[in-house]
C-alpha cells in the first residue's frame, strides 16, 4: 500500500515549499493554435481529446517545479467521450509520472454500491487520481464507500463544504440551529476524518473550501483543525493570495490552492508564438504568492 | 430540435399505461454465467464493458414492452474506464432504438464553464441521454447551464430533492426556518422549472423525490405540482408500488418509479439457465403495481 495521502501531500508542500494546484480544466477552444493544428484524429471528439492530451502534456511539464498536484477536472474530458476519458487518464498518469499528486474533481455523490463503484473507479489503479473530491448532499452513505477505498488504496478525498461560486449560498449558507448549512456539513467532514491516518496534523479527509469568502474560511479552519483545504476561487474567480493566509498553520501546511484558467490560458491570444511562457510565469508567480501567505500565517 | 421532453415524457407514460423506469445498475459479479462466458476484450476493463454490453442489450429487449424509460448509472460504466463510457453509451443507443426514453443517472453537480461540459457532454448528440440528473448543492451557478443546453435540445432534467437512502436526512432534512432543507431545494426546483416548456401540467425540470419516505413525498407533491417525480427505492431499497400513490395525479401523469436491482437481478442464482424471464417477469409485475398505484391516485 502507498503511504496515505495526508503524508505525501505533507511531504509535497514542504519539499517544494508549495501550495499551488494547478487545475486542468481543458477547453479546446481556448488553446494555442499551434496545439490544435497538430490534434489528430478519426471525428471531433477524438481530435479534441488528443488536442488536450498534447495541451496537457505541456502544461504539466511547464508547472511542475511551481505545483504539488494537478487537479483534472473531470467534466473537461467527460465532454469528448471515450476518447475524452482516455485522455484524463492520460493526464493522471502524466502527473504522476512528473512527480504531482493528482486530485481528480469529480464531485460524485452517491449511495452505497454506485458509491463503491465510483471509488473504485476512480481511486483503484496506476490510471487513478491520488485523491477525488466528493459531493456530500446524501450523507454518510455516499462518504463511507469512498473511505473505504481511501484506506485500502491510500488516496484522498476532498469534501465538498463551502464553495467558491456567487449561488453557493442559495443552500450552502442557509441558517440550520444558528449555523449555516456548510459548517454542518464541516462537522461531518470532521467526523469521517477520524476514519483515515493522520499524517503532521492532517487527515486523508479534505475539504473543497473557497478563497471568496474570506470569514467564512477563518471560521472553517478552526472548525476544522485536522483537514487540509483544497481552495479554489483564486484568480479567475476574484480571490486573492492574501484571502487565503487564514487557511495556513504556522508551518505553512494545512491548504493547498488551486488556479485553473488563470494559469492555462495565461498566454491570451491564441495565435501567439510563445504560449509556454506565460504559463509557466503564471504558476511560478501564484507559487511566490502562495509562498508569502503560508510563511506570513500564525495560527 | 426534437419536442420537450415533458412531452416525449407522457406521450409515453400514456402510451404504455406504465410508469416503469428500469435502472441500469450493471455489475458484472452479479451477472448471469452465460453473459460473462461469452465477454470478450484485450483486458479486465474491456470484458466487464462487453459484459455489460451484452447484459443491458439483453434487458432493454427484455423490458421493452413494459418501461417507458431506462435510467443508466453511470458509476457502474465509469468503473470500467473508457470501454465502460463506450458500452454506457451502447446503452443509450440501443435504448432509443428500442423507443425508450433515457435518463442518465450522473447526479453531476458543478459551475460555470464546467456544468456547461458536463450538459453538452451528457445532453448533445445521438449518444446523448434524453433526460439527466442533477446535484443542486452548488445552486443556481450549477443548474443554469443544464437548462440552457436542455431549452436547445429538448432534454429534461431531475434534480436531487429528496434521496430515498437512509443518511439522506444528515442534511437533506436539517431544519430552515422551520422547513426542511430538501423543501428548500423544491422551492429551487420551482423556479428553475419556469425556464422549460410544460406538457400536459409537467415541466422539463423534474424532480428525484424517493419513495421510502411517503410523508415527504405527499408534500413534495403538494409543492411541485408541475414536477414530474422520479422516485428511487420501490423494490431493493424497501418502499412499494402503494408507497408512491401520492405521486401520481388523477390521470396517472406525474410520476415515474424506478427499479434497478430488483428487475435486473431478479433471476437470482448467475448459473440459472433461464435467467431472462425473471426480469421480463419482474419488469412486467412492478409496471402492474404501479399501474393500479397510478389509477387510483385521485388527487
Amino acid at each position: 500500500m502507498p503511504s496515505p495521502f495526508a503524508e505525501r501531500l505533507a511531504d509535497a508542500v514542504l519539499s517544494k515549499d508549495s501550495a499551488l494546484v494547478v487545475g486542468l480544466d481543458p477547453q479546446p477552444s481556448l488553446f494555442p493554435a499551434a496545439i490544435l493544428e497538430r490534434a489528430e484524429g478519426r471525428d471531433e471528439r477524438s481530435r479534441a481529446a488528443d488536442a488536450i492530451r498534447r495541451f496537457d502534456a505541456a502544461v504539466i511539464d511547464l508547472v511542475r517545479p511551481y505545483a504539488v498536484a494537478v487537479k483534472p477536472q473531470s467534466a473537461y474530458y467527460e465532454r469528448w467521450g471515450p476518447p475524452g476519458i482516455e485522455a484524463y487518464e492520460a493526464a493522471i498518469v502524466a502527473a504522476k509520472r512528473a512527480g504531482l499528486l493528482v486530485i481528480g474533481d469529480i464531485k460524485r455523490g452517491d449511495i452505497g454500491s454506485t458509491a463503491e463503484a465510483y471509488a473504485a473507479g476512480h481511486l483503484r489503479g496506476a490510471h487513478a487520481a491520488d485523491a477525488v473530491t466528493v459531493n456530500p448532499l446524501l450523507g454518510s452513505d455516499s462518504v463511507v464507500p469512498f473511505l473505504r477505498e481511501a484506506r485500502s488504496s491510500g488516496a484522498g478525498l476532498f469534501i465538498l463544504v463551502r464553495t467558491s461560486n456567487p449561488s453557493a449560498r442559495e443552500l450552502q449558507d442557509l441558517r440550520v440551529d444558528g449555523r449555516a448549512l456548510h459548517e454542518h456539513i464541516a462537522q461531518l467532514v470532521r467526523e469521517w476524518g477520524t476514519q483515515l491516518e493522520t499524517s503532521r496534523g492532517y487527515c486523508g479527509v479534505g475539504a473543497v473550501v473557497g478563497a471568496t469568502m474570506p470569514a467564512e474560511l477563518a471560521r472553517l479552519r478552526s472548525l476544522l483543525p485536522e483537514a487540509w483545504f483544497l481552495v479554489p476561487g483564486v484568480g479567475a474567480q476574484g480571490a486573492t493570495a492574501r484571502d487565503v493566509a487564514a487557511a495556513f498553520d504556522s508551518a505553512g501546511l494545512g491548504a493547498i490552492v488551486n488556479s485553473s484558467r488563470g494559469i492555462l490560458y495565461a498566454f491570451g491570444d491564441p495565435a501567439c508564438a510563445d504560449w509556454q511562457s506565460p504559463i509557466r510565469d503564471a504558476a511560478k508567480k501564484l507559487r511566490d504568492q502562495l509562498r508569502e501567505a503560508a510563511h506570513q500565517a500564525t495560527r
